[in-house]
């Protein structure tokens, strides 16, 4: 039999990058990135012009139809292998990235009547102008004691499917009344190249409050919410959601024209950028932590049973793996702590020495801060620039700088965020382990671990685990790739599961980052006193962060 | 009567500066400086070239005479002044700054013996070697409940002439017993001018633990330290300890030589260059602080009786103003704290800004942490860069900042530490009014406020005071000047008393700052919160500061 291939499309948040994958043995053949003409939608609505207001961001979603054929075309011809020989194909995407529709999949965005209303568009992701409707889902969850709420670290975000949902019909009803679809960007990608509507599990367990065991919050909370919106799930829905792996269909005669694919392809059902990545770290089982590691850092772990974990982001079964509950949490400030600290704190004389020494000024802090030893600066920082996501769910916490003294130098703070973020980390593990969810070693993937040996080091030092790194740089892409091998199945040359495609096609690199004991001993003393610190400004004790947040917002106005 | 001048000389750390100054309205009339040949002596002694080790900080004595000669005869020769009318002379000094000596005054580094023994050398004011030895009378001093340590804020500095006494005795015995007395430089330099030997209250009172209900601590104390050094006040010292202003007698006719004065002109007793610049301030009265504000401020006040002011640097009798009992605190970093952000945490692109602009970058910081209102960067600093002197006498304290977002600029972090060191200063403003000291109004000297009118507005602002601003950049020998026409009295075209000198010659800037009561009510907020965290972090809840400088010492050794 000739060599098989499946390819993934990752679906990011200003382009997709499809990668030919073999499935022997996971290589990447060939790759292709295509920049969405629309890009995010933040300012005006393409065509009409119409403003679009503050804290919007939405998407076209031709653009995510273009992408396929255009990415997909250019991986095939830029490879030269026979589209016989590819016999499936994955996509994971941005979530909560969301739309409405028509009953056969028409985006009501693109119809004349809604072109010039935002909410007939795709939110996206980073749409965070949902804040009133997500506090109104929390308030009344708490005040019903929904029992979902604990699933989700008691507190739904702002960016998911519900809040998006209800923002709908609260600012444009007439949208929501001629949505007979709401739906994932994701599923409906998938509808797109197969021609049937499907709904996968990762976006619905961690974005719309849905599980294997209870389904959907109840027509009784949604009516609760707004009577409009009591059969939400029934009308605009669906309850049949599929585990990650299912074959969605065969790719439509139109879709296998625009890519080169053969018709009838196996599709994978969609799945989630950080998610799909998992099994791309060969991480299968349990007891093993992939952390996306980039602006911020996701952290999933598989568990046997979905265990309530106080402050993690969400639980759900068949979320990650299908047969197991997947967990995620995650530390909303991380590349874009260090970054805030290069672009803010870093004085004209390293710029000089960096030039001098010929190197980037990330590189030189780096060498400096690799220079000292745990503990020395004395300085000890809260990583909660952008709040804190997990363990404590709260927008509201700020940062926190503590033990500076006339001769702390900028290598020594940007040493104590680094570790910071590391003690964030901790905090979650802990988290998952003290309540039945063991983490025994550390895979890293994303932008982060590829350029930061000592942030790896340091996260070894501080978590006092292993930490390996994922082979490939596109974790996403690869991830989709092996889930189209599933979905194609063993029988036509791809995997009966993601199990056996993790084992042929996933790679770690052969770097690994070991705890340091004597740094380890140093750390477990200021890991200490980040607790303290993390509980007393976290856990209500004293609140100033908030208070300090309240004077600010009022004397802004 | 032809017109009158006094001199005044400010000795400082580096140099000695001599000011004409004309009795009838504080004029300056001419001005001269002369570095000391061999500065600050840290490294090596001169001559010998014995090494010193670290925290050591030397003077040689020669180099005060030296200074007087000099400048005293520069002034007189570019003023054009006939001798005849300058009718006094008075002198401040850094303190404790301190030597031994033979019964004649001969210092004892002057002598071949002794000459390459660093102990027989001035000890400086920053040498930091005797912290041992504080230590060492602070515990004996607590656990004797010795009644004078509560005037001291509970604690005696290393800084201090009991320390650096007692360092002699433990480490150099020979010198010690060599030394027929230890004496401030203050006073020794006075000795040169007048051939008779005096003490003055405001070195005896703020550094070597004299009152005037209770003179000196008592043999036993000293003999419970060392009994070698049961009778060092009887043996080495003197108890006729004189106020300020006094005549200590008339210029010398080998001083007369050298500096071109007449001989038998009036020398008032010295002086200490903050203390003494109190009356140039215009300050002869209670209720009105004077800040010296420069690397660090010190924070001076008349009381009618010597309270007790927990958390003071000390309060003596006839200290500043005779009849007065003066206050004194401190804050450990002020100017150094805007000094090390400037030189650490300001990033290339606003060199740049500032140099497009042609202006400074203190200057830049200082147009874009104007433009911000109170409040709204959500930041709050603990000002404990360089620990906190007052009200918590705490070395082992550390900076600390909350509040940072992604957000974050560095003006924000800038005007935040500016607002900490206001809301330091008003913990001591506070501490003096609740024990019975009011401060009514505060007067500002020294280096900062010439320059700062951002921070002036500020300090306004947060303590709810006006804010006036001494007229001369040179208050340290312009009040030293005063004293030398106390000293040559009314009778000579003088004066009878400090304030009628100080009515007569001492003068504020015409600009006054007023608080902003907008912004004073959004500053009380701040200050609560501040006070919150001061509390929490000084007064033992959390001593993470204290384990965090513990474990750094460690992991250093």
């Amino acid at each position: 039999m000739a060599k098989k291939y499946a390819v993934g499309v990752d679906f990011g948040t200003e382009s997709a990058r499809a990668v030919l994958v073999d499935l022997a043995d996971g290589g990447e053949i060939a790759e292709s990135v295509f920049q969405y003409p629309d890009g995010v939608i933040d300012e005006a609505l393409p065509g009409s012009g119409v403003r679009l207001e503050p804290d919007w961001a939405l998407q076209n979603p031709a653009d995510y139809v273009e992408s396929v054929g255009r990415t997909v075309s250019a991986v095939l011809q830029s490879s030269g292998i026979s589209p016989d020989d590819v016999i499936g194909l994955g996509i994971d995407f941005t979530a909560c990235t969301m739309l409405p529709t028509r009953t056969d999949g028409t985006p009501l965005c693109y119809l004349d009547e809604y072109r010039e209303n935002p909410h007939a568009w795709v939110k996206l992701w980073k749409h965070h102008a949902a804040q009133p409707e997500a506090d109104r889902i929390n308030a009344m969850a708490e005040e019903r004691g929904e029992p979902w709420l604990s699933r989700y670290g008691g507190k739904i975000s702002s960016e998911w499917f519900f809040a998006k949902a209800l923002q709908i019909l609260d600012e444009a009803p007439e949208i929501y009344a001629a949505a007979d679809r709401l739906i994932e960007a994701a599923d409906w990608t998938i509808w797109q190249l197969t021609g049937v509507e499907t709904r996968n599990s990762c976006t619905a367990g961690y974005k719309a409050i849905w599980s294997k065991q209870d389904g959907f919050p109840s027509p009784s909370f949604f009516g609760a919410l707004d009577e409009r919106m009591r059969d939400v799930v029934a009308t605009k829905m669906t309850e049949n959601i599929l585990p990650l792996g299912t074959r969605a269909g065969g790719l439509t005669a139109k879709m296998a024209a625009a890519t080169g694919l053969r018709e009838g392809t196996a599709v994978a059902v969609a799945n989630v950028d950080a998610h799909v990545s998992v099994p791309a770290a060969t991480v299968v089982e349990t007891g093993r932590m992939v952390m996306i590691m980039g602006t911020s850092t996701c952290h999933m772990v598989l568990g046997e049973a979905p265990e309530i974990v106080p402050g993690m982001c969400g639980v759900v079964e068949d979320g990650i793996i299908p047969g197991l509950a997947g967990f995620e949490a995650g530390q909303s400030c991380v590349g874009d702590h260090f970054a805030w600290f290069v672009e803010n704190c870093v004085p004209a004389t390293y710029e000089r020495e960096a030039e001098a020494q010929d190197i980037g000024i990330h590189e030189l802090l780096e060498e400096k801060a690799a220079a000292l030893t745990p503990g020395e600066s004395g300085l000890l920082a809260l990583d909660w620039w952008n709040g804190n996501r997990s363990v404590l769910v709260d927008v509201d916490l700020t940062g926190l700088l503590i033990g500076a003294t006339l001769a702390t130098r900028p290598e020594e703070i940007y040493r104590a965020l680094i570790e910071a973020t590391a003690y964030g980390t901790r905090v979650i593990i802990e988290a998952f382990e003290n309540n039945g969810v063991p983490v025994n070693e550390l895979v890293a993937a994303g932008g982060l671990p590829e350029r930061n040996e000592l942030l790896m080091q340091i996260y070894a030092d501080v978590t006092g685990r292993e930490i390996k790194v994922v082979g490939t740089t596109q974790a996403g892409a690869v991830g989709s790739a092996m889930h189209g091998a599933v979905a194609a199945g063993a029988a036509v040359g791809g995997y009966d599961n993601i199990a056996d495609a993790a084992a042929a096609m996933a790679h770690l690199k052969d770097r690994v980052y070991v705890p340091n004991t004597d740094h380890k001993q140093v750390y477990d003393q200021l890991y200490a006193e980040y607790l303290l610190l993390h509980d007393y400004f976290g856990r209500g004790e004293n609140d100033v962060m908030k208070r300090l947040k309240r004077i600010k917002t009022k004397v802004r106005q």
